[in-house]
């Protein structure tokens, strides 16, 4: 049985504290948060758990045997080392650092201590991520041309990340997930269009060494939501509608066109040319997979899908994205 | 009443003949293609036209008024520049030119000789982009933050263009028509995946000297069709889905969110702040109304909307877009 | 404060759970199920309610004013018997008895004591049909022609009521608010297509005075699910979605066609005649508002809009329907 | 190669003469309409058909074969009847004839004379209904448990039928076609909103000697425009949205839910039990298709799958329902 302690009962916390105390092997001990009213709030549904507005006393508790940190991305870093220190295996909302540094930091320490680190990056442990990982893999796909994602929507101002690090974190980490292979090259467009708040409009493009793209349009300020993925192959093609309930995944013959003129006026006819089919995808919440993952890997030792060197190299990109976008748009080169 | 001569009958030459031919102040009196079989298919349902493979026939001939030009691109520049030289107003299909010195030489000789180009982005012409014109001059969006323009299919691919001189090119016109402003500068990524093929798939931003910006995803090779257009503007803003029959343009109210804790709550319950209006479209073909606005230009001697010289400044910013696709997305300035 | 007691915590009993609790105007003291389990996880959520399996428990409780019943449809009736007779204001669930005399009885019973009976049609005190009813109200649909309701899923059989009973039963109750005319005769045909079990396919239709109908498609057996009712009158219609997030209601212009030829071809060409219209609808839950309904009736003596007579009628109109299903749609008058 | 004459150049009729005249087995040799400029139309397209207001120059004309009869339907059974008797085979538009006794009587001179009768039930040969056919036939849906359409559009008055006639009758001939079963009864409720003219509004449910049910829902007033099928079985279902360009038939499996507990928690979760499949659906034009049948009809003295047999057994149904209209829905057996 796990003994977990939750930093942050904001937006996420309690979808984390849910799933930590519905999970048969963790418990949540204690829940620290700043405002005494989101303790009342957790209190209310979950009276056995002790609530403070002091993160140390979970820190200091040799009873806690893991620390879950939700709270802004400027605070993962202090409160993680901290809690590594003090010997607690960490569970960090994404994106998990601010800067590199701290994610290198972090790594070490968890390395020298066995601990482990697991950064949330949810998506991946949902099933149609999960669904669209096994197709890949199986080759069903064929030669995989690129990856275009649009994630829009009438968002809030985040207080602490712009539209980057909230919205395109997403697709970096299903990209990574996905593919198993590095960008070359990041170039990322960025907007802020109210005065002092971070980039709400940004436009980012990875490079790969072959002649594979990822495309990501991401937006705060869009009147309509949007949350799709298009995974073109030779073979197949992937469309990811991630706000279907029915139908989030359809997968397409690809059907390539030539170009001689008899095939031409056909296709102008033709539209589409093959099956599509829309798999049954499980719908196991993601949390509740990643939280058993998380114990799991604590009990094994072996390394998280969401690693934190994964959440690193994800930092990694956002950084050089962030770069990017001061610069206009100029394709920086990775390493 | 104007007599026409059209060289070209592919994929978008009948509906000039049937325009040009429907049209009370105008007639096609020859067509000319290359192929005898696609001059049998328009002698079906126009017997009185007369047809030819030879375009010279139209050159020379002094009944002629104007010559249509709807062939390859790079037959437009020659063919263009010998109808002037006849003294021909003339109409020539998107792009322009394949070059922009193409283009200067025909609009020195049409202004030389007092003749009337005309470029046929048709797009321009629609009920849906004037109706989108009028709001933005009436000053119904407010102050305009970004154009995201997602035009995407199962495409053919042409003989002699990439997708963007294809299909980015209708979001430069429509860009160029409703701010009537002009980018700084221009950063494009593209990939071709079919050996010897053009780019098929292309990622557009143009920058602006505020911070509007617009982006344009252009992909022969998606399993969907696309053809939606974002329009954001801090009072109002405008999802155009030209695939839509019966609303195709919505007007959202922007509701710009604040980030202060209270209104945060509210706003992820309430997902949408305003009313929605689809205002009612005239569905006069486009293209109607671009061969009565090409007759009126020739009668009263006044610019074309979609001039020689705005057609010129398509191709200099596809020119420039091409040359950044070579150089990996490097945002190249403009002039 | 409205001390509450609750018997049964199935599929919605933890709703009007959460909503009692959540109101400053009320609290639950006590639930009663027959399963110990679902107590225990009411338990969890909320350790100040006291649960037993003997309902007897908040019958018989001097402290408790109402109670709430969400038990099967059978178990309305003698419950909300017992509990008027012991002098409680009731809230049952939906549909209000098995049959018309039971109604009766409990009218009687609550008349007698001056006790409050509400019904709980949900829907009605959802935004999207307060909205509908503003527009009526005022006119705006101008004489209105027609209901058309479908409400189809893959659903669950019920245990104890049939296709008629769980879905159209909302139609029902819809109709009545915003009409406010009763049908006269009513006309329905049902099938069973699992040995065993009830009606899970019915098409209702309800005939009035005037040239005014209505019709209920309901289907436990339909691969997608469909929540839609078009209203239409002769100015304009309306249709809406319950499965849209952002644009539950829409609201045409009608535009009826004449059928000289002129306007003929023109509409074929045109599609639509005017504008559309998305009001936003206000997003408070419904079974909040209906709370706070039931308590200012209770205080203030006043009926309920969903109140027991209104309850009674529901229970009419679902047996006749019934009645006609057993006769193959034969049209029975009302009354 | 068929020599036709073609009646009536009105809605349907120029389809009707493009096809006759692109088949390579039929030429269009005269044209009648009583309107001189429907005439003038067809001329500008097809210089070689001759056209006259004088339908009876193509009943005399021994050069003629074939008659297509393209008429307001009260013209239908005349025009036929005076073809047959001149020795013509005879295309009629559906539905086939305005009573019954009218059909009989055509059906027994065509089989006096050997002559050949197909009616125009175009849905009949549309790739997606022989599609459904295919899968029907082997035994994909299982037991088959109901057919569910929706016609709806704000569509035009007809001059001379109501909604039944118009649009109903296209779910006649579907379920004829796909099911080859007749019904036992038949019940139909209709309305008319506007003074002096048909019903356009109308619920048509038909009876089996089985659990089978068949729905149809057709409404000339409606904002939108549906057009969709659903068709349920034990073991697959379908749902055909001809409104779809690229995915116009969605098969589903079945997922029939039991009622027990725990089963019943997890589909409130799952929503749909299997996976989709939308087959590729030729789109060869569905008339050209029914061109070649008629003629392969007369050639070989085979019945056409929309022989005049099926188009009475139409109009035998479609009498009913209007019966049963006039009823207020009593249901009325079939013979």
């Amino acid at each position: 049985m796990l003994r977990v302690g939750v930093i942050g009962y904001g937006y996420w916390g309690p979808n984390l504290v849910r799933n930590f105390m519905n999970c048969d092997q963790s418990n949540v001990k204690t829940l620290s948060d700043l405002d005494p009213k989101r303790l009342a709030v957790c209190r209310t549904s979950y009276p056995s758990i002790e609530t403070t507005t002091d993160y140390k006393e979970i820190i200091n508790d040799p009873e806690i045997d893991a620390v879950v940190i939700a709270t802004p991305v400027a605070a993962h870093y202090p409160l993680a080392l901290e809690a590594l220190r003090a010997g607690k295996h960490v569970w960090v909302e994404k994106p998990f650092t601010a800067t590199t540094e701290q994610g290198e930091t972090l790594l070490e320490e968890a390395e020298k201590r066995g601990l482990t680190i697991i950064v949330d990056h949810t998506f991946i442990y949902t099933g149609a991520v999960q669904k669209i990982k096994k197709l890949i893999d199986a080759g069903e796909l064929g030669n995989i041309y690129y990856y275009d994602s649009t994630r829009i929507n009438l968002g809030l101002f985040q207080q602490d990340v712009d539209v980057l690090w909230d919205l395109a974190v997403h697709d970096f980490s299903i990209l990574h997930y996905l593919l198993g292979k590095k960008p070359t090259a990041i170039s990322a467009i960025g907007k802020s269009h109210v005065p002092g708040k971070p980039e709400n409009t940004a436009f980012v493009s990875l490079l790969y060494k072959d002649n594979f793209i990822a495309h990501i349009n991401a937006n705060w300020l869009s009147p309509i939501k949007v949350r799709q993925i298009l995974i073109g192959g030779d073979k197949k093609m992937i469309l990811f509608n991630d706000l279907e309930q029915a139908e989030k995944i359809k997968i397409y013959d690809s059907g390539l066109v030539l170009d001689n003129k008899e095939d031409l006026y056909q296709t102008l006819v033709d539209y589409r040319t093959g099956d599509m089919l829309a798999p049954k995808i499980p719908t196991t919440e993601a949390l509740k997979e990643e939280v058993y993952h998380f114990i799991d890997c604590i009990n094994t030792g072996k390394k998280p899908i969401t690693s934190g060197e994964m959440g690193l190299e994800m930092v990694r990109l956002l950084s050089l994205a962030s770069k990017s976008i001061t610069q206009h748009g100029t394709p920086l080169d990775i390493r």
